[in-house]
């Protein structure tokens, strides 16, 4: 009951980011409905292609759809409110990817797969679906460019089979690893944390 | 044979309008067969990936990769007759994403899967071909943008789940559905319609 | 073994290819590793995805992951060093697409699919990966523009159909058609030569 309370608040917060990109770049009706979804559900959909877990989890349960669906209703009214609610909002995105990175790693322990697969897959369902809202949009991902988001997701499900190795009960391990993911995430917005510029300075 | 040659006739329109595209954008013959052939089977690829119904169909029946090349070869040679037919290729097309729509129906509900997302199937079917021709041509997917496309699909595969309700023969409740579904189309590009615009006017 | 080591090499030309193209586009590390992966791997999996061939290869043998990854450490610390190796990389990256075609057209088979088909499993494998890799960069695909680079996959896995039909030995036709694949790509480099202009001259 909690977790899927999370997972749908996790939801509610990727269709908005959907939203918000789409209105922006001014797409019509249909164009937000879809950009929302793949927000929401793109990352879990490739992981369970990639897996080979079909038909993928949002055709077998319609929680997803109909979550999405009513966001985006409710995202497109009250836009102009939005901007009030973007604290919120990004605690509950925060919340999200913690909580989808867990959900891939134990998709993929469930498919008998390696860690480093497994925190791979995780960060994919954390963060894949903005990759693919931002190439819908045509834009060069943004977690590719200037956020800490993946890495979160990556230290996060590194730390899960890290306890996981200690005599301690799996829930805790799991809940400790969601909790590593969000505080990194925030700590990081907070103080500007980006990955090292790789770059050498341009003249 | 009747659904067999709407079908291939919707293959072939579908591939022009992929030549179309790709011509416009100066890429090589490679470039403008792989954008017709996404442009024509890329629906229906990615809802079989998302059911799981691999091999995917263009590769067990090579009806589909034969007219496509044959399409494009003739294409290519009368581009510059191709606007003499812009009606009938609309005409092709409109009747293409009908059919396109009823057969995504149809793997859904061969899945078992329930109404709400055999249209989504559907709609995906007929036209998420060409938002892939349009994310490798690097544009912003024009159904989200300007063209009442989706819409049509989503009401006539709706309608169809409405008539099976009804005692009449699913043939006719079928084709009913692929018959909404092209005038819808016909009817939104014959008065301009479109979707109704959410945002904003800009001074 | 032989084949083997091709493997990796052409893997890690691949991978070079993709931290070139991210450098380039000044993304951060996190992009640069994802790029990296997508254009070794890309092509591979979405051909996986399309046979129905799931997990993935390179989620249940961690040599690609492992590879990749100390490739991109190189190659990012080493970024001013590269361009003295560009001759042995673009030898790699032509082993490795005459390696992969073979290798697409190899697992076509296992899946009982049609000579037609298999060339195009080839061929997406050898060269899907770059596509991936300029979609997620934001730019038109290469290999739809300017190179002979599917070409060369698409007429030397048609080789290997031919060589089969005379008797000699399988592994002598597998070996003739990679050579094939390599030689075509290395005289359409040296002469540059490209596919036909399909366009009339603009005045």
């Amino acid at each position: 009951m909690f977790y899927q309370t999370i997972d749908i608040l996790g939801t509610v917060a990727f269709a908005i980011s959907g939203v918000l990109v789409a209105m922006e770049k001014r797409l019509d009706l249909f164009g937000v409905v879809i950009i929302a979804f793949v927000t929401s559900i793109g990352g879990g959909t490739l992981r369970d292609l990639l897996i080979g877990n079909t038909p993928v989890v949002w055709m077998r349960d319609l929680t997803y759809v109909a979550t999405i669906l009513i966001t985006v209703i409710i995202g497109v009214i009250f836009v102009n409110q939005l901007k009030y609610f973007r604290k919120s909002l990004f605690l509950f995105d925060t919340i999200g990817i913690g909580l989808y990175t867990m959900l891939g790693i134990e998709k993929g322990l469930q498919a008998d797969l390696s860690p480093i697969i497994c925190i791979a897959l995780g960060t994919m369902t954390a963060s894949f679906g903005g990759v693919i809202r931002d190439i819908l949009c045509n834009e060069i991902p943004v977690i590719f460019r200037k956020e800490i988001y993946a890495t979160a997701c990556i230290l996060g499900g590194a730390s899960y089979f890290l306890f996981t190795r200690f005599p301690i009960k799996e829930d805790y391990a799991y809940v400790a690893a969601i909790c590593i993911v969000i505080s990194l995430r925030l700590v990081a917005v907070k103080f500007k944390i980006r990955l090292p510029n790789i770059y050498k300075k341009e003249i």
